[in-house]
């Protein structure tokens, strides 16, 4: 298999000052493509450091990928280095670059100085690719067999990260026609309602009998439960992707209802695509989740279809005088309670004549009453077929209970809109 | 000076399923602590190659610390990758870690499986720090000079990214205990309102006359307008302080009302203590920012002694029946106007009886009406000096929308406080 390596460099990587999200996106359109990212590395800005970490890497793999360190300024030295590397004799003009730069420039009404044209100057052992969208070309260096005992390539991509991801393409095509590259095949599932070791545990006969060029990883997420990829390595295209759906199937009475989604999809989206393939709308009420599940609901583009909107009631005068639940209803069973829950659910369904509402009332920090302890929220969900509530228990940790409590809302919400739409 | 490697474990990170963070936040821990990080690399979870990539890192490095692969599911081999590393002789059981992990799982009515209890086993070569927030410890290996040809430490973190920032203090402490680290200081301040290049030309003056051992660095970001981080390298930490807090004093009368924390504050915690000193109230009205206002509200510990409650009016029938906007409103002034945002701001102050409100109507993404365009936001505040608005205008990115105009609503609404409490 074709193995890869992905180098960002910049000192602002390395002092935490951006996070690198081009390696990301960069090991995706590889993996895509059958190539292995074996490693990524992040390089600071100097000139030794970037040639001997770079010959390192053409040495272990078959394609580097480095990118960054080529705007005009005098911090950054990639093209020399890169020209040293490569045993470069000067530098030659790229004519159709230089017309990009003064394209873009001048669009920008900006002067084309001498630094701006310097961009379009390449070593003369590159071959470039053009940078459509800024100054910087990407250069690709092949190296023959002699060089680092394999044949080899070295792309540098300009850092700036809509930059890189529209030269992506182009390389990745560079790539296919320079090296036989295999597929890898990645199946994501995502499942709701089970730490990771309980999910584990669960499915260990399934995974045990998983053939050997399978691979299953587990990324759990406060938000969005459990993400399982599984990876498919012997193969083409074709039967990998037959293979991955075959075990996914057999995966799934393992799972019943707590498998939420086949892609790679958070709850918010499959609960707005229910109601809007159905068209269905949403109400919600709030208590501990402060706003958060109507801003989740609401990332998603189109959600105005459905969502009609919410009622974050943090003080209970606000339950009781926008959403109707009633004084001794709290003073009996306590503001977290299962009797709470379901009146908020069933008042915001009322204010707002909403098909189906969903409502929180939980205790997100160190605090907790008589009735209940910190860490808990009782969900209320009210439709067609009635009000159900149910109760989660969690740690003590405010910011990610507020994200639990939001992913358990809209788990029980999904649930209880598919029973109503199957039943 | 001291120099540290940071290195991600993990195939997600690989295959670009996710961005690294945690490189970047233990970046900036240890520069704060004058620790320079000179390579960050990921790794793929292979027990060979995590052993002999960690051995050149500690061959090349003082410090290296580690995240990620020590799940309890059979994908993560870090630990024992970092046994056969530091030629440990069996595990041993940390007995604090499963109390931890008996906690966390218990409080969570979990069951607690033989795979959880393995969690704290570690080892017999490295110390623990206790991870309080997640069931794998943090591993410390120290070595002797004779084992990398100096004194080297090597940090074994979680990857989940609340437990490595819960931890990372520990971490920077016990470095600090074992090697001499130079004081470097630095003083964040927040500014909002301003484009970072604005800022750079403003203040321009003032960095140009900052001394040759202190450098400033720019950090936007949606949520919280421009962070500023001034850096002190020369002297000891007291005159380092002293040194920084006179260069802001001089910087002040640059940024007037646009400087709005001292310390790494951000905008919901601001407005929160402005009206939990003062004793007064908030209840909010969102359209657009669907919820992230009250979401960003209610993070802040005790955000429940000053916010009553919201309404998110996502359909226009809401903004009628529950906040009291007029339909002729609604359609002479545009759904996204000055007089909608101003009506839903009286609107919700009065159904909620809050001494202050704020309230948001736009267009966060590819729609705009022949009023307003899209990326268009009118913030409304009301409280005992009126009801005041202000029209913000983004691009068209729908979730970088939501933020901008939830960040801007609380500046508005900041402001406002501000001039009530001061007039």
């Amino acid at each position: 298999m074709i193995k890869a390596s992905i180098c960002t460099i910049g000192d602002e990587i390395l002092i935490g000052q951006i996070v690198d999200t081009n390696s990301s996106h960069i090991a995706r359109a590889l993996g895509s493509a059958g190539i292995e990212v074996a490693r990524m590395e992040s390089i600071a800005d100097k000139r030794e450091e970037i040639i001997s970490i770079l010959s390192k890497e053409l040495k272990d793999n078959d394609i580097v990928i480095c990118t960054g360190g080529l705007g005009p300024t005098k911090d950054d030295i990639t093209k020399d280095a890169l020209a040293e590397l490569s045993g470069s004799k000067g530098y030659v003009k790229n004519e159709e670059q230089e017309a990009i730069v003064y394209d873009i420039l001048h669009s920008r009404g900006l002067e084309v100085l001498d630094i701006n044209l310097k961009q379009a100057m390449v070593p003369d052992t590159c071959e470039v690719i053009l940078n459509k969208v800024g100054t910087a070309p990407i250069m690709a260096f092949h190296f023959p067999e002699e060089k680092f005992g394999h044949k080899a390539a070295l792309y540098s991509m300009p850092g700036v990260p809509h930059e890189t991801l529209t030269a992506l393409g182009e390389v990745v095509e560079d790539i296919k026609r320079n090296f036989s590259t295999n597929s890898i095949y990645h199946k994501t599932i995502m499942v709701y309602g089970y730490a990771e070791s309980a999910l584990s545990k669960l499915i260990e006969p399934w995974e045990d009998a998983l053939p050997a060029d399978m691979h299953l990883a587990y990324l759990p997420n406060t938000l969005t439960g459990v993400r399982l990829r599984l990876t498919v390595h012997g193969g083409d295209g074709e039967s990998q992707k037959r293979r991955a759906n075959a075990q996914i199937e057999a995966l799934k009475p393992y799972l019943g209802d707590h498998l939420y989604s086949e892609q790679d999809d958070c709850l918010e989206a499959v609960v707005g695509r229910l109601l809007k393939e159905n068209g269905k709308t949403l109400g919600i009420a709030e208590s501990a989740t402060g706003g958060e599940i109507a801003h989740l609901i609401t990332t998603i583009p189109g959600s105005s279809a459905y969502f009609l909107g919410s009622v974050t009631s943090y003080s209970p005068e606000i339950k009781k005088k926008v959403l109707g639940v009633k004084a001794e209803t709290i003073e009996q069973k306590g503001i977290v309670s299962s009797e709470v829950a379901a009146a908020m659910a069933e008042g915001v369904r009322k204010v707002l004549g909403s098909d189906f509402s969903v409502a929180t009332t939980g205790w997100a920090d160190a605090y907790g009453d008589e009735f209940e302890p910190a860490g808990t929220v009782w969900v209320g969900v009210s439709g067609p077929a009635g009000t159900v509530t149910k109760r989660y228990q969690y740690h003590n940790d405010r910011k990610r209970n507020i994200e639990r409590f939001a992913a358990s809302a809209l788990d029980t919400l999904r649930i209880y809109i598919l029973n109503c739409l199957t039943h």
